[in-house]
Order: C-alpha cells, then sequence, then structure tokens
C-alpha cells in the first residue's frame, strides 16, 4: 500500500535497528481519514472471503478494527482483553502471549459469548513482529470452533519471524506494508 | 437517546446494585453500526462547538473515540495510555488515576506531541463512574494548555459521584443514557 509507505516514510521515527514508531497516526494519536483507507485495503485484500466478524486486541487494534469494519458490512469487532477485569465474564476462552517489547506473559481472553462455531472470523493488528499475540488469537479463535479466514496487518517487521509462525500453522497473512529492514535510522520496505 | 437505553435493556446485563455490563456492543464485542448512531449523537451535543481533536483513554474508549471522529471532520483521535511501555515517547504529560473497578492506582500517559496549547479538546469515553479517569485526562489537557470542550459519556452511573467530581471542576459533561439505579436487576434510567 504505497500511501501507508509515504506515511511511514513522512510522520515513522526509528530508534536502533528494530523499532519504528508511528505514535502520530497509528497507534496513539489516530489518523481516522487514514484509518479508512486501511480498511478498505483489507477489504479489497480479502473481497472473496466472507468476513463473519472481526478480532483483535487492545489497545492499538480497537480503532483500526472498528474502522475497518464499516467496510466489510459493519460486522461485529470483538477486542481480546489483556488483563484482568472484574467486569469480564467468567466464560472465556484465554490463552497466555509472550510480548516481546514488553518482556512479560500476559493472559488474552475473550468472552465465549462472542465467538461461536463455525463464524468466519478476520483478525487485525497493527504491527506483526513475533507473531505471538496472533498465535494466541488463534488459539482463542481454535478453542472456539470458528474458523480464521487470515490476518490483517498494518506494518508488518519482515525482518522479524513473525509471517513464518503464522504461516507454518497454515495461517494467511495480509500485511499493507513490509518493512524488510531499518538501516541508518531509515525504513526499506520489502 | 432513546435507542441507547433500549439496547442496555436489551443487551446490558447488571449484578449487584451497581454493575452494568454492555460488553455485547460497547465494550468486548463492538456494534460498529450503534456506535456510528452514538458518534451521531456527540457530534449533535457538540455541534455548537469547535472541536480540534477527541481524546479518550485505552481501551474501551477507543472504538467509540474513533467512530465519532467521522461526525467532527475526522479530527485526530489521541488515546491516553494506561502502562508503562518501551515505545511511548519519553516526552510525555502524566498524571495517576485510581480505579474503583480494578481497586488500585495507574499511570495514564499522552505524549506532548500530541496535545497542544489552544486546541479545543474533546473528551468521550464509554462509562461515567466515579470521574477518575476524566479528572486525569483533564488534568493532562490542563498541564499540556489545551482546553476541555466538554465530556462526552456514553453510559452515566448517574448514582456515583462522577458528575459532580467534573461539575464541580467546572467541566461540562454530555451523557448519552444516564443509568439512576440498579433495582432487583433492572436498570432504571433517569
Amino acid at each position: 500500500m504505497k500511501s501507508l509507505q509515504e506515511k511511514i516514510l513522512k510522520e515513522g521515527s526509528v530508534s536502533g535497528s528494530d523499532i519504528l514508531k508511528v505514535d502520530s497516526f497509528l497507534n496513539h494519536q489516530i489518523d481516522i481519514r487514514f484509518l479508512n483507507e486501511i480498511g478498505k485495503e483489507f477489504k479489497e485484500r480479502f473481497k472473496e472471503d466472507k468476513v463473519d466478524k472481526i478480532l483483535t486486541i487492545e489497545a492499538s487494534g480497537i480503532g483500526i478494527a472498528s474502522i475497518a469494519s464499516q467496510y466489510f458490512e459493519n460486522v461485529p469487532v470483538v477486542f481480546a482483553k489483556k488483563v484482568e477485569s472484574k467486569n469480564l465474564d467468567k466464560e472465556v476462552y484465554e490463552t497466555k502471549v509472550y510480548s516481546f517489547t514488553k518482556g512479560k506473559e500476559y493472559t488474552v481472553r475473550v468472552s465465549k459469548k462472542y465467538l461461536n462455531k463455525g463464524e468466519n472470523i478476520l483478525v487485525v493488528d497493527d504491527f506483526l513482529a513475533n507473531g505471538r499475540a496472533v498465535l494466541g488469537l488463534n488459539n482463542i479463535i481454535n478453542q472456539s470452533g470458528a474458523n480464521l479466514v487470515g490476518v490483517g496487518i498494518v506494518i508488518e517487521k519482515g525482518f522479524q519471524e513473525g509471517r513464518k509462525v503464522l504461516e507454518d500453522e497454515g495461517i494467511r497473512v495480509e500485511s499493507l506494508a513490509i518493512v524488510e529492514s531499518i538501516q541508518d535510522g531509515k525504513v526499506v520496505f520489502k
């Protein structure tokens, strides 16, 4: 997605050889007009597929999933929760996910009420790096008996193992921008 | 907002005298079509006001703010972050917020880059109960020199102190549904 690559080059900032920050439009401040372009592109990538629901994970995925839903006939969005909360239903699917960014394991939960057997689920998220979050969501989808249609990622870190990890599980990955490397403070796309 | 009251009566569930769960459409599964109705209504309530940016807090506020932005000429959405993250800019406004739901204090942060002096900020959130989260956001807005236009709340717990706490600070509160009490497992609206 050309406009996304341009946006990353214009507004993104890098540090070291593996951190790309896109806080200005994707995961702290959100550019809603641009998110609509992203939603349209996800629809284009998955236009041949039946999608009954979009699943994402808090927090950065929520805005992306919500806007994208509008291009999928407003299918419900479900966001997996990362922390224990009094108000979450006790009847949940859960799995453990290791976060390399935070250096710790956390629990991811989805209420059993909101994933049903036979439903076709599109997973979306802002970044794909090690693939652990998506693997966790796939685990939860499998527990529910729903089908994972595929994964829509805004920015894939092509130099990390996420795509391989997911494709080895037979998961289809559609990334709108793939960063091949970060060299001398510059983003190189695949 | 009549349709919201109906939705709460139809899909919400209560426990005890103070917990109302609206997981099926607002803060776990999200009904995007309905969120559009909510966004329209926020615009109606704030149609006389200049809004440059919408500020919310992760996680449940993000979908609401993202869809609402589309009725405010796609102004940027900024979501305050609740946890320390490696990737968040070090130049942040921050404040402490006590969560009655979780029984602990947490830190709320917004990068200094995304709130600017003189900007007109609309705060939105899913629930208003004790008002501590919004007070925290107001504190952050004050630090930045931006102006708080008002607060748009989807569901206000009218039997808790949130509105008084905020109005005592001179903050305008617009709630789309006000729950007066929860009695014998039933929601009573104001």
